[in-house]
């Protein structure tokens, strides 16, 4: 069977959700430990004008639910950006896990053809459903997820490609 | 049309390739500049134990090579890993560049259910080729060229999404 956008989208990025959420588990065990202030952690960047984790977190989810909502053509919903505690971000995460586990595969049929108008801060992409998969959607998720864990390694939280992956099957 | 293994791999990855080698150029024209000796940066690490900017690019281009190999079921070429300028850089994104522009979508015909056998140095991995794309390439690919990506960034590199994405259609 083709690869579907459903399998690209819902399935791929709940996975690495899955393994995001247990990283933060990690950083939030590290910081009990080590008596670092969490606030530490959840605001820390990689340098002044880069995003924060948190920030970080919040584009991988949003950047899933939008490729659910866009590619099945359903409205997206809002979520605040509000996250303050490592509590907050695995509900984030949890949310966007929830949100994506609504959809199904037939939601997906047809959505390579579909145009996709996305309106970033500086730009505005107009995609097929196809090359918003291919060309956004998956970089700038892992983008964002992999600047996560790159935020917490660079503060000594001892994580590595395993918990990156996870199971891959 | 559906999304082929071909897509996902040879095509996707060869775009982020090609953003990946304008991104070492301001790296290198940011070194010039500043009067930095490049070895600086192409050793640059965000963490102690953790990978060099280098040691991602050979990673993010082997990972390219593999996929296309396996998948395709040809045999893979060995590329030493001596790369210790810029211009070797460039070169080893390019001959990454040159082997991807070899293949067909043709040969990745069937690759979905292929049995592939990944070999790390901790871990075995077995997997059907739909399993490999999405649970290890795409993630993995993504991994280092992001984390590439950022240690240029924390090193003072003016670069921003859009050279990470590039022109994504």
């Amino acid at each position: 069977m083709a690869i579907s956008e459903f399998d690209l989208t819902v399935s791929q990025l709940s996975r690495a959700l899955l393994n995001l959420d247990l990283i933060v588990s990690k950083a939030e065990a590290y910081a009990q430990e080590k008596n670092i202030d969490p606030e530490t952690l959840i605001q820390a960047r990689l340098y002044p004008d880069m995003l924060s984790f948190v920030a970080n977190v919040r584009i991988a989810t949003d950047t899933a639910k939008g490729a659910a909502a866009r590619l099945s053509g359903t409205n997206m919903p809002s979520w605040p950006d509000d996250e303050a505690t490592f509590e907050d971000i695995h509900s984030r995460i949890r949310k966007a896990l929830d949100y994506l586990a609504t959809f199904k595969p037939g939601q997906f049929e047809g959505s390579e053809k579909k145009d996709i108008e996305l309106k970033l801060p500086n730009r505005t992409f107009e995609f097929t459903g196809r090359e918003y998969v291919l060309g956004f959607v998956l970089p700038n998720f892992y983008f964002h997820v992999t600047t996560a864990y790159n935020i917490l390694r660079h503060n000594g939280l001892a994580i590595g490609k395993a918990d990156f992956l996870g199971a891959p099957k």
